[in-house]
């Protein structure tokens, strides 16, 4: 459905940018079907923005009309408390400002991607660099650095065993990214559908979740566990992979509670843990990252017109790997 | 119920020691009651031992006849295991033997520690420094090193806000330990009734977990919380406490899992995780660290005769803050 929404006057230090592409996160999927709690319809969703400048408020410094940019999942923060101070603004105390769903300096509801153009506070803008394709770049903004923010975090590298559950949107972007970071990488996917995906990510091996034999040949084998799944998964089978010290990081979110069991976590000293996207300045950090190592999204672009067929298509898997809206087409 | 049970013969690495005290563990209760699986009776359980060496094996290298010594939750580990290697015999990869129930060398079942001798490889035995009293030695062996070892390993030091949630026995040591290492301690205990002794161990602050504004005032506080109870508590309130990329540990282990709710880890990045015991070159370190810090459990002291009322005063929290077993009265 088309509407026309009210973007914000451009204020000294905003920017305004023309969008030109802007990815279908599930997190879309899961906030306009009120999976996780009400929605303040009308609402416009979107959270993987690239475009480029058009105008800049008088004291904008960090942004110049016609740069490459890129918005992500929040817009802003309060900026003050200890995390905002730590650079780590997605866990601002005092909640972060999300791009779409939230509540914006003026009072209104912040409005997402899927729309021509979008006034953001020139802090929370990032730049997108050449070497990245143009409609590749949108997915980087949630998918690439959801991923990317945990691997870093937990020392993916050299030497480590990386598991990254999930082969989806989130996931093939943890494979190339842990890759890139020199760790040993294993998917694990309900089938071996995209095996073959998976190897020429650069994962070594691939294997079955449907397949009990996995967990029993994989038991105290990974240093980190990267959990992109949002729906339920048996978090022990799961926990029982990690060696001495190893973590489990879900970056998947399923609106139930997952039933851990103590005894999992004893064995190897285990942990599970929880990451949310990550900082501007790691944001940053991950987008030229992806361009020197020539990192991207697999992409299918599409027309604003197909979104409810995509949504569809994401709820079944099937999509490689992540669908971009040409934003030229909703013109 | 006294029984007469059988000690393996002394093998060339074996000591003999004749015990002095017992400490009664929750784990114990756990056990006899079949809370944790099947039971291999007849059984003798007990797992924080203290006592003097009577007599060594021909090749024992490490303790002598007259030696002050302890023997804790386990007996043997398999010693090849990348764990094992790492000297972190608790998270064998083949299991360590434990101190009761486990599966001898010779093959028959492990018999704990109300008893008065035990035979043990030497590996496997601790040296008492003197500077304990003998009687309140014995709780460290299982309560010192289980809480000793994720304050180490998660840096609870100057600086560092830790939380223990419980004031039992473990719970008593955890507040000793961490204020020894330096931190500042809060105690969540379901009621104030034990404040004056946590103020006077050394805890800062006091707060009853009954009260659900405890748990508004401390959200986002501490960077560890060691959690000591093993009934099931409501985990995401207390994940809710920690500060950025703080760590829940819990060292209780319910038989039920625990729901935790993926949102309550995504925010401040938090972990859950547990810890079992110690190895044993890191509890010959808890052992000299108490033995200089002049910390030492709080125990009431039982003739064996007492056991069964003891257990049930343990399951009420009336105890302050050990139960130890004069072994003197089963001879």
């Amino acid at each position: 459905m088309r509407t026309t929404i009210e973007r914000r006057d451009l204020g000294p230090r905003d920017v305004l940018i023309e969008i030109r592409y802007a990815g279908i996160c599930h997190s879309d999927i899961h906030t306009v079907r009120g999976d996780w709690g009400q929605v303040p319809y009308p609402l416009t969703v979107g959270h993987e923005i690239v475009g480029h400048v058009t105008e800049v408020g008088a004291e904008v410094t960090k942004h110049a009309v016609g740069d490459r940019v890129g918005v992500g999942c929040m817009v802003n923060s309060c900026r003050e408390c200890e995390n905002c101070r730590a650079g780590l603004e997605q866990y601002c105390l005092k909640g972060n400002v999300g791009t779409y769903a939230g509540i914006d300096r003026d009072g209104t509801v912040t409005q997402g991607g899927y729309s021509t153009h979008v006034v953001v506070d020139e802090d929370f803008v990032l730049r997108v660099p050449q070497a990245i394709p143009v409609e590749a770049a949108a997915p980087l903004l949630c998918a690439g650095i959801t991923t990317y923010s945990p691997l870093a975090h937990w020392n993916a590298g050299p030497g480590k065993k990386v598991a990254v559950v999930g082969m989806g949107g989130l996931g093939h972007m943890a494979v190339k990214i842990a890759v890139a970071m020199g760790a040993e990488v294993t998917v694990l996917s309900q089938t071996l559908s995209k095996k073959d995906d998976g190897l020429a990510f650069g994962a070594e091996h691939y294997h079955a979740t449907s397949d009990p034999a996995t967990f029993e040949a994989l038991a105290n084998t990974f240093d980190l566990i990267v959990n992109t799944v949002s729906a339920p998964i048996d978090i022990n089978a799961y926990l029982r992979l990690l060696r001495l010290d190893g973590t489990l990081v879900s970056v998947g979110a399923p609106p139930q509670p997952l039933p851990v069991q103590a005894f999992a976590l004893f064995g190897n000293r285990r942990s599970f843990a929880g990451s949310s996207i990550g900082g501007i300045a790691e944001t940053q950090q991950m987008l030229d990252f992806c361009a020197e190592r020539g990192i991207a999204p697999e992409v299918e672009v599409i027309d604003a017109d197909a979104v409810n067929e995509a949504y569809e298509r994401v709820l079944k898997s099937d999509v490689r790997y992540r669908f971009v809206i040409d934003i030229d087409s909703l013109r």
